[in-house]
């Protein structure tokens, strides 16, 4: 019995619907069915939407949004996000699919389901090992070039509806060249259509809003009104092409969608098949789990709740896995439809449940019209809801804030614009780890003096400071580790060459959070070396863990000097040591 | 005639024989003149050794001892060390060459060839580049590991000609398999000829020293004298071969070695063919570089002289590419080879240089001698020479110093043994890289007090320290960087939990040496939520570049708190505007 009890214990974190459920009011139950009512709305035009911009048939984007909301309603541990495919996710797997399906290995809708099984398969694997912490390693400075830059590539493809023009592409130079060779087949029945949509799009998401706040409505309900702008704009072209036999006139149709839930199907099992996508998987995977996690956050923190990383990664594996057996392709945590969600005021992830039927329902009696549905509208909604993520400030930013972070933003955005979004990925997470381990591989290192009477130790460069000839105090603001360690020995060697009549080093290591086995290496070279001179070597401000460390070995037997808890201490006694008036400015 | 003269000195620093050759005297002659002897005669079995070892034809090892000695003699910065083929390079070769071979695109001859071609130009790219730095990123104790392993794969590889069985692989467990499985075929001839070479070696090794030092010699010829074993070794054996017709026994020889110095010949430019070899050659190109400078610093250090890592990395590039235009292979600085050179007197590289006319007399005059060498003798030598390299105790030394140190030792020494030597490099670079980020992305964050009466604050676990109960200081012991900004975050808030009465926190960031734009946000972030909670967030002892970065943003104008020059001071002024008598232990 007590057995029992304490596995459901060690269950109950990891599966949160039975902290929410066991307390799910009224209240709540009508805020969840009022903000699934809106979403749904919005959602599908949207899936619609980013199926195409996948490169998959339609109804693969209804599909990715029923089953995997109710997986991530279940295991998720955000209360509002709403989960189901999202711009940058399409792209990237519009990328993964086309390259595999020219190999001939797979159809674009098999290899889909397969690369959001594998992405449900990583990112399970990642929560259940706990391994959440990964993804601090994708810094934001490289996440919004990123971003910025597919936002880019998304919506200079999606002008290809636009103009009835065939191009592809999967960065800027592919996509403009095809672009422009194929503006000869240009349909203007389709820009006629098209460009209206955008226009009015833009209009919606800037100028509806306060028309219809003046028109009576409340703030909230007209922000809410206004989201359903891509709706109107469905209806009204749908019924265009209808009327005007638009398809006669060459203006591109989503055709027939099949009416019905999808049917369950298990992706393939061949290890060759999963090789060949597993690399664009795990990409897939930690960007939508890098935005899904930082969307999460935000809307958590409006309401002063919590999310659980590694609890995120199960949520999402589950919901990808979803996606899989039921013909659907790689879901994340969308921000836009996550903000209106919450906007919508859902209160627990019952109200995802919820959109995940009313998908359903449309999907059982709405697909005959969208048959008349014309592509060059669902462009424009992609356009719209995309240039919204194209944010080029981080670019001033990060140049205004450091060298570094603006390498790493200008090479992510460039490689994602110039080559792809997965070379643009891994470009941004080696150069800012790169950079980052560059920096640390040659510290600051500073000779510092007394400000005088205080006690206070800081760089002769900066300070007006004391400092005594045959003393030379050094501050290194580093732990000393492999990548510098022969740095640091040399920097040493260099500072005391400029100086012959030192007589003692003090290493001040009030920086020195951690010392390796290369770098203790390097301290009994130094200590070594600085004996053969007659120089002597001490050290102060010692961290308790790297003391730790060092009394583990013989190190402090052989050094030719002293460890001083503090540092004038140290250099107020060896200053008496070595000449009782030789303190000098 | 001052921008000639400008040129020169630009050049000067790149050609240190312009700096040793106009000083050269005739004690330097005499002396580099005898190293040069006793070099050459413990280069010519070695260098057979090494080429059987790398699986080429025994000529090209004597071809790798001639021309890259020249040529790294004239550009590079070590006065000592002695360059050509060496065992870990060898047996690196060997993987990378047999790859190449048997997917047919080339021969092993000229693809080792091409592979020294690549490495050169490799090296000498990163010499003019000034990337020599980019060698520390390999840890010392990653290094040991991996030499540990190549020995024992080494020593393992060569037991088939000592039992004369056909024996390969590139991983412990292919070579005992292929060991085993082929003690079928059991030579006892060539086992009579090699285990007692073997035994003679290590005696050599041991015991020939003392024993000549008995006789009379002074200790410093004895260890000279002892160093010509191989030699005994070889002549011996060889004499043998003739004497017994061990060939017809089914010893196998070296055979007939074509006479007379190699013809010059430019390896393949094919682009495909760089690409099959690339890899290879890069890290062959590291491992090499970074054995030569550690061979190189340790000798200069002795002699109170210096090398210049970079002009390394352009003197070692030249070599490489001497020996591939003269029907070499990868070379680099050996260390017992340099440590003979050192040992019998040499002044400057112009003892190098005549031990590579001293191999060109051999391969004139002395190549018909070898066609009776037993391969048995060679594959003794090698044994004896490797087992030297392989030392153990690296693991116990990691093990005692730090969990990450330990697991960066084993993974490269098991992954090296299991998998090959350039799975091994690489996983040992991967492994001491991730787990130092792995380690600041989780940085050590204490709670301090102070030192009573001392204005030292120093951790509250530690410690017998102050505290006051409104206020909380926190030492965060790591720079903060986007690696580290969320977990920092998560930290301050669940210390802030533990204590809802604190009113003002504390950042002491004696210890954060820099911060970078994800950090930022993280700060901003902080502060906010504190700033919700009626909690202030100040900073104390921000370093100058910290402060600098921090001043170029708008962060310090929406700080809740202030910025204090000493931590003590912050406290006491804190502690003072919120309760006189509150300070409580």
């Amino acid at each position: 019995m007590k057995r029992r009890s304490s596995v459901i214990a060690g269950i109950r974190p990891h599966l949160p619907i039975l902290d929410w459920g066991a307390r799910y009011t009224g209240t709540q139950l009508s805020a969840d069915l009022l903000a699934a009512v809106i979403v749904t709305v919005l959602l599908i035009p949207q899936s619609l939407a980013y199926a195409l911009l996948a490169g998959l048939p339609p109804e693969v984007g209804l599909y990715a949004s029923m089953l995997p909301l109710i997986a991530y309603g279940l295991l998720g541990s955000s209360r509002t996000l709403s989960v189901g495919p999202v711009a940058v996710i399409s792209l990237m797997t519009a990328t993964a699919v086309s390259r595999v399906a020219e190999t001939g290995a797979m159809g674009p809708v098999e290899a889909a389901a397969l690369l959001a099984m594998i992405s449900g398969v990583f990112l399970l694997g990642m929560g259940v090992l706990r391994m959440g912490f990964l993804a601090n390693f994708l810094s934001h400075p490289v996440i919004a070039g990123f971003i910025t830059a597919s936002g880019i590539i998304i919506a200079i493809s999606q002008l290809r509806h636009l103009l009835g023009v065939d191009a592809h592409g999967d960065n800027l130079y592919t996509l403009l060249g095809s672009l422009i060779s194929g503006l000869g087949q240009l349909n203007l029945a389709t820009v006629a259509v098209g460009l209206p949509v955008l226009a009015f799009l833009f209009w919606v998401r800037g100028g509806l809003q306060p028309l219809l706040a003046r028109a009576g409505l409340s703030p909230h309900a007209a922000a809410m009104a206004s989201k359903a702008g891509p709706v109107v704009g469905v209806i009204l072209t749908s019924l265009a092409a209808w009327v005007f036999d638009l398809a006669g006139h060459g203006v591109a149709l989503v055709g027939a969608v099949p009416a019905g839930l999808p049917g369950f199907s298990l992706p393939s099992t061949d290890p060759a098949a999963w090789k060949l996508l597993l690399e664009s998987a795990v990409l897939i995977s930690i960007i939508g789990y890098v935005e899904s996690v930082s969307v999460g956050k935000t809307l958590a923190a409006k309401r002063r709740q919590r999310i659980s990383p590694d609890q995120e990664l199960i949520g999402l594996g589950a919901a990808n896995m979803a996606s899989a057996v039921s013909g659907g392709y790689p879901v994340t945590g969308g921000f836009s439809r996550s903000v209106v969600n919450f906007d919508a005021g859902a209160e627990t992830p019952a109200a995802g449940m919820f959109t995940a039927v009313g998908i359903g329902l449309a999907t059982l009696f709405l697909t005959p019209l969208l048959a008349y549905l014309p592509k060059a509208t669902l462009a424009a909604t992609i356009i719209v809801a995309v240039l919204s993520l194209v944010d080029l400030s981080i670019l001033r930013k990060a140049w205004q804030f450091g060298a570094s972070d603006f390498v790493a933003v200008a090479s992510t955005l460039l490689v994602t614009l110039l080559v792809g979004v997965e070379a643009g990925v891994a470009c941004g997470v080696v150069a800012s780890l790169g950079l980052h381990l560059f920096k640390t591989s040659r510290p600051h290192i500073a000779v510092v003096g007394e400000v005088p009477g205080t006690g206070h130790y800081r760089n002769i460069n900066r300070h007006d400071v004391l400092t005594h000839p045959r003393i030379l105090s050094i501050r290194i603001d580093e732990s000393l580790y492999f990548a510098n360690a022969s740095f640091i020995e040399d920097q040493i060697e260099s500072l005391l060459n400029a100086r012959p009549e030192v007589r003692h080093v003090v290493l001040l290591c009030s920086a020195v959070n951690e010392i390796d086995l290369s770098a203790l290496e390097a301290l009994e070279s130094i200590n070594t070396r600085l004996e053969e001179r007659g120089v002597m070597l001490h050290f102060s401000e010692l961290k308790g863990p790297v003391m730790d460390v060092l009394g583990r070995t013989d190190f402090l037997d052989h050094l030719s000097g002293q460890v001083f808890l503090s540092h004038h201490q140290g250099v107020t006694r060896l200053a008496a040591e070595c000449d009782e008036g030789g303190a000098a400015a």
